[in-house]
């Protein structure tokens, strides 16, 4: 309860470690690359050696849930171990979990994500609201009540991901409004409670594609507060961090820039410079 | 390999075991309720009193996955056990995940859940297309290789749910389209390449929204191949089993019905008759 909001920490983060974040994706192409077994033990040791990396270098990292989840319960248990170093190291985790439900059970995982204590407690979480952002209602009051964040999926950094997010919503004040627009909205607006500087929820805005085409006003994310946004995209999906003034303007001062397999392929010898050299074209670009 | 294919094996179930799918939610109140402790052991014992209780009475389950998540890899190493447990009393699971991401993390949910011999491996599972039906493309080549199956989110049974659903298509040759329609219509296609007469990927079409009002047309997917139907909304969220005819007419014949809290809620003493009771009210309705 008296700790800072998540909003405020990530606030903190970007003005003394910077704004690049390490994906932690044990592809199994990846395992393989670095000798590692595809198995829970190898994402375990993936995990913690891109953490070990991670520390002095980065303020936030991104377990991809999936390639854990690929391991049933075994890759869950290394999952936890990873998040805990990672927190322990001072660094912020957001668990790239993309869960999305209604009712109770998007609250389940929520909680399972979010609440104080419990195994898999991360800093903040990735949420779909396929199912409407009125359906995680209950993740976001769990996340403002417990110091936690969440970024939910406005446009994504796939191409396949147009035709449903800049669809438009039929019907009542919104109407003729994009999918991913409407999200952009009700996320803002949902903010505009928080007192702090930046708010706790967040958005995944890919740099792969125009927030322009997806009909999302960027400057409604300026605040105050401001909403801070997760952005996916970079290096193996083509996007370069020379595109981020461009793709985001002045949001980019509460930009994430997630890089996870163009650092990862460095392998476990080279990946602590790999972070370095990134972190440090990142801060030329946003100077 | 030389397993039938999930459509088959469903349309097997149909046949034999009627249409009932006891959703197996460990609720913190239900967890109350029944006596047991909110930890994993609880929903352990919680899940696998229910199989027990199903696996002479239903054909399937659907394990609501973010109630075991809840309690992280202990929660996941109890949900492995009651599924192995369905499984091996020959009902068939489709875990209640409702997963979506892109390219190669999407991959990783299917082969957590779908790949024969994994800690998870479930008969089917549930997935989320935000990102696009594109998006899980990877999943659903999985599905086909494996005699596993996926039913996909078109249209829920949460009343948030229809602006994102409901919101047209814009550009290209389906503009116009229903996000949820779009969703139904590439199932369908995706289903045409199956020789059976049921068909292994199916959509989720709660049972309290009017697939007509979310531009669906319900005719398509009579096949052949036909197209499976989950559908939740029954009992607690308010649906009757007398609206089943009014709701889906024909594809009747190949909705799987869901029933959780109201089943759930008769106890660990009463489960066994509210699940006989359930099913057979099911089946006159279904006559």
């Amino acid at each position: 309860m008296g700790d800072a909001s998540f909003g405020s920490r990530l606030a903190a983060v970007f003005a003394t470690r910077g704004h690049l974040c390490l994906g932690i994706d044990p592809h199994p192409y990846l395992l393989a690359e670095w000798g590692l077994p595809d198995s829970a033990d190898g994402v375990l040791d993936f995990g913690l050696r891109a953490v070990e990396a991670a520390v002095d270098r980065v303020g936030i990292v991104k377990p991809q849930v999936a390639f854990f989840e690929r391991h049933g319960s075994a890759g869950y248990a290394a999952l936890e171990k990873v998040i805990a170093r990672a927190r322990g190291g001072g660094v912020l985790v957001i668990a790239d979990a993309k869960r999305g439900d209604l009712g109770s059970s998007v609250e389940a995982y929520g909680q399972a994500w979010l609440s104080p204590g419990g195994a898999l407690e991360s800093d903040a979480m990735t949420v779909s609201a396929f199912q409407g952002v009125g359906s995680i209602a209950r993740p976001i009051a769990l996340a403002r009540e417990s110091g936690k964040g969440l970024f939910v999926l406005a446009a994504t950094s796939n191409p396949e991901g147009e035709s449903v997010q800049t669809a438009r919503i039929r019907g009542g004040e919104h109407e003729g409004r994009s999918v991913a627009a409407e999200i952009v909205s009700e996320v803002v607006n949902a903010n505009a409670a928080d007192a702090a500087p930046l708010g706790s929820l967040g958005l995944v805005l890919g740099a792969t594609v125009s927030a322009k085409q997806y009909g999302i006003d960027l400057e409604s994310l300026l605040g105050p507060p401001a909403t801070p946004v997760l952005a996916p995209g970079f290096g193996h999906q083509g996007a370069q961090f020379s595109d981020i003034r461009p793709l985001y303007g002045e949001v980019m001062a509460n930009v994430i820039v997630s890089a996870s397999r163009s650092v990862l392929k460095a392998g476990p010898q080279g990946i602590a410079d790999a972070i370095a050299r990134t972190a440090g074209e990142l801060a030329e670009c946003l100077a």
